[in-house]
């Protein structure tokens, strides 16, 4: 079941220029985090049920990197929120969906994560997240 | 004050189309509404405190078709929901923001909104929407 927005995805080049835009907006970061399996540095804004998220390559070879280099910055991604990532990803799979990520993997706030592949969602690159209960 | 993430925008360019995909994806289709100052027919996806908006022009003058000529398919923008869209507006003009909208406008769902330029916000397309009181 798709419970809500988890988070929305901003790539951005440097963290520290785009935290200060975000704090000027009138969010309040609640956190930094580097995720090593996706190469970024990550800084947290919640809003809501849900967070921005702005990315950072910590690496050229980062999915984020790639993304700026042929897109600029920007929104990059949203996930959704669910309950049982695995399950989600076996009905997308049956559903047609071409997945990016054919397992769940360890995700930011140690969540657990998978991509669907945006040429099947219209161009959105969309992340199934299932967050860690409190 | 920003709430929660009002909405997402997706541009599509087949309304029908966007809408199974969603639907198969697990979400609920709302319903739809003509937005004529945009030049676009929208399909809503309530979930949680945030809706997906799916954004088909209605005519090649409109903001979302220039979007899809220049950058394909996908998120357009995010919307944040504040309590006060005019305060929000000049809060963000002083804080030296470029704005696409000086006044609030008319939105859907009977709602009030205002543009922030993405070439302040580092690529991002963002609105302020004051939602409806209920």
């Amino acid at each position: 079941m798709i419970k809500h927005i988890s988070h929305i995805g901003i790539a951005v080049k440097n963290l520290d220029e785009a935290i200060a835009i975000y704090e000027k907006l009138g969010l309040q970061l609640e956190g930094i985090e580097e995720v090593p399996s996706q190469m970024v540095k990550v800084a947290f804004f919640p809003c809501g049920e849900t967070r921005l998220e702005l990315l950072m390559p910590t690496s050229p070879e980062s999915p984020i990197a790639k993304f700026i280099e042929n897109r600029g910055e920007g929104i990059q991604h949203i996930a959704l929120a669910v309950d049982n990532v695995t399950e989600e990803l076996n009905k997308a799979h049956e559903n047609g969906f071409r997945l990016i990520d054919t397992q769940p993997r360890p995700g930011a706030h140690n969540s657990e994560i998978a991509f669907l592949h945006p040429k099947s969602t219209l161009g959105v690159l969309i992340e199934l997240c299932q967050e860690k209960e409190d």
